[in-house]
């Protein structure tokens, strides 16, 4: 069985409308690894920056729920789960300082710090910031790039599940 | 005798609001060299993704002479006289060649084919352009971004020289 993920689907795991519509055009995949293998080469050869930078908007700051608007529930929802055991972690103050240190790397970077938080904790969350905030910004524009690609891909992984889960 | 150079002046060397700011900030410089080296930490280390695609867009399409209403009328004066080897060694064939392969480039990336066309012909800049066609998007980035500071290096100079010859 061949998997049948539309660009909705593809735009909830990165929101890069070129990311979406590249791996539309490279469906289908029949396993995991085929659509990891092509979204990695659509992510770091094929969207440009100014698609990494739509992607990275498309993220709540850490730390905070998405918006109640977002365009894909799906990419809200995920996004949600994936800080659980950041919000489990978090202190009013440890929260203050992430929300202190999120403003001023987005001053200094223009867009929102990106990591892929699942499974980390707020100190830890909080402690890679402070290091990444030193980078000079083209640097941490690709590590931002990467992080975006380990989450891709734990969203690429959940999409195969749920779809797994709802086929006839 | 110290520059007395304004912000005007600085983002007709480079069109990123943020360096011009920037730059009169480290101002006076007392030597080019100074000026330098000011530019090049400004630009790689406090200039963010976002102002390298506004310096970036400032630049007219290679080949092509900038917008008569440019923001800045020293900025395309000079980026004309930059590119006047190139427009010497032109034909209308590789010039049709140079606009097809700009567009191409364009495509890909999202920004324009930058390069520091001092002293260049127009089969030199278009092979390199071919070349440079094949890169990921973000090493691409990085390397327009080195082109940008020695067009930013070339035009600094010339701000020291006309200041110089304009000084009481």
């Amino acid at each position: 069985m061949g998997s049948v993920f539309d660009e909705k689907d593809f735009l909830a795991c990165c929101g890069s409308t070129k990311f979406g519509k590249e791996m539309v055009a490279a469906a289908p995949f029949s396993t995991l690894q085929d659509s990891i293998r092509a979204a990695r080469h659509i992510w770091f050869n094929k969207v440009d920056v100014n698609g990494w930078l739509e992607a990275f908007a498309a993220h709540p700051q850490i730390g905070q729920s998405p918006s109640k608007n977002h365009q894909s529930p799906t990419f809200a929802q995920w996004s949600k789960g994936e800080q659980s055991t950041a919000l489990a972690t978090a202190t009013d103050s440890t929260l203050q300082e992430l929300f202190e240190w999120n403003a001023r790397y987005r001053e200094k970077f223009g867009f929102v710090f990106l990591i892929c938080a699942s499974g980390r904790s707020t100190p830890e969350i909080l402690a890679e910031l402070k290091i990444r905030y030193q980078n000079r910004p083209i640097i941490e524009f690709e590590i931002a790039a990467q992080e975006q690609m380990k989450i891709t891909e734990l969203r690429l992984a959940k999409l195969f599940t749920e779809k797994a889960d709802t086929a006839p």
